[in-house]
């Protein structure tokens, strides 16, 4: 297909539809604006989680069962760091540190997070545009029930999301504007596909940059649910809704994405809240949402990318 | 033996007698004075070689035939960094990586460097006292004949030992103090082992240390030559006398010695230097200065050991 496509994209959810995309698409047809709200200092290294997943995803060297790191990496490194009393809540292989090094090297040399990426990207064989929604520090605060603003590492990997949530706060995102091309590459394209990242923390830190949301506005967005049947299939998705009394489900989904998107991809086992999300003026599309392989990344791109079709004119 | 015995020490040759030091002696009863003018800051992580170089040899993890780094470790981590356009004029191992994070977080965190290399001595089961000369920077510039003032890791690993010397310079020496400890180990300490580093960039930045070189005096110390036949065994040593317009031989070391030691091990095959050294003052004894095998460090460290105990009055 030869359309240009726009996916935004945090975590593993949406690294494997935006390699689906990749897959369908002439790869240079396709944008992924990716969440930065999860970046991190570790070690004194500038650490991009979503950024890496994408990337060592669509050039095929993403970690099989993971979901995060390098396949075939070893841990040398941290198995050092351990002994020697240095911390290790947050693994990094050694050839993925090799990737932070030079990121961190190139960042304190002056360069932009979006000039680095694209550098990787072109050494990696990667032809899609990778993009961070921002060249800005933007930082997720998670809110919690005791009372505290917690970095996202620290609650997500460190704190392996025991903590309960009541809100999420995007420090620094008042001052931050979206990275250098943004506004042109949705403004070229034909469609926007929303991946099935989390909603609260991959997702909404996009949309929160205000000229990002606003350009997205008369394009044909589509979301696809990053919830089946009420779970997520990585991921805190389901908690964070149940601890923000919101019932888990895509009805719910929907509603955060209500004046944004005109369709929804839904699973099959969710068809009963087909009425429910229509309402909100959602035409949705139902099908089998789970990734395990190569193969369900590009099937779902394809049902994606022609339900998309479906709902817009393409020239 | 049970005296007390502090040795100098720089790079490769200096770490190998040290270790042959630390298995002819009470282990507790050694404490190596490592040059940190060689340290130098490389993708933002603190390197401190001549520490490192020291500590693994001692834990008996050094790499067999490299002379740095550590034994049986791999490269992934500067395999990516090379691949995404990084430095990778100085390897840094994966396991050897984690040393180097560990370190540089615990720097960052306000521990001094000799407070991080004991804790990381006693992870390592090290039972010997090393210790930084100094938890100040000093920085080792080389002054080249081209008029170039370079960093010494530029100079000697980048560069390959390339340029012409005419000089060197201890950046940051003059506001530099003796790390915590080191005046009351040497006063305590019953003999003085200058080991076979380069004097001119691993002996002299610590002895140019006012209050070490004071503390050193009224001691027995003696030297061990780190050259045989005018050949260093490994490093720049000899290329750097001529350089300076002198001819390299333990004479020449002897002479750089001069009022500080009372005495000096020299290979037998400079045997004929021995007049002309003993006319400075210094007694000297010549033996087999190869180290090639952990049998040979504790030969070499158990003469040297015996020679200073002649030299010297000992309780």
């Amino acid at each position: 297909m030869d359309y240009k496509v726009v996916a935004l994209a945090g975590g593993v959810g949406g690294a494997k539809l935006a390699h689906g995309l990749y897959q369908a698409l002439e790869p240079d047809h396709l944008s992924v604006i990716v969440n930065i709200g999860d970046d991190f200092v570790y070690y004194g290294l500038n650490i991009s989680p979503d950024l890496d997943t994408v990337c060592y995803n669509l050039a095929g060297m993403a970690h099989r069962t993971n979901g995060w790191g390098l396949d075939e990496d070893s841990n040398r490194a941290m198995e050092q760091a351990r002994r020697l009393g240095g911390d290790d809540w947050f693994i990094l292989g050694d050839r993925d540190l090799g990737t932070h090094l030079v990121r961190t090297q190139q960042l304190n040399s002056g360069k932009t997070l979006s000039m680095v990426t694209r550098d990787f990207c072109s050494r990696w064989g990667i032809r899609a545009n990778i993009i961070p929604m921002s060249d800005d520090q933007v930082h997720t605060k998670v809110l919690t029930k005791q009372g505290q603003s917690m970095d996202f590492q620290e609650y997500f990997v460190h704190q392996k999301c025991e903590p309960e949530v009541k809100g999420f706060h995007f420090e620094g995102l008042k001052e931050a504007a979206p990275a250098p091309g943004i506004d042109k590459i949705i403004h070229d394209s034909d469609l926007v596909v929303i991946c099935p990242s989390n909603p609260w923390v991959s997702i909404n830190p996009i949309l929160s940059l205000q000229p990002i949301k606003e350009a997205l506005m008369g394009k044909p967005v589509i979301a696809v649910s990053p919830l089946i049947g009420g779970n997520a299939v990585k991921g805190p998705l389901s908690k964070m809704y149940m601890e923000l009394g919101i019932i888990p489900s895509c009805q719910a989904v929907s509603n955060h994405y209500r004046g944004i998107i005109k369709g929804m991809l839904i699973d099959q086992v969710d068809n009963h809240e087909k009425e429910a999300i229509e309402a909100f003026g959602i035409i949705t599309y139902a099908t089998d949402l789970l990734m395990n392989n190569d193969d369900d990344r590009k099937r779902l791109a394809v049902e994606a990318l022609n339900f998309g079709k479906s709902l817009s004119i393409i020239p």
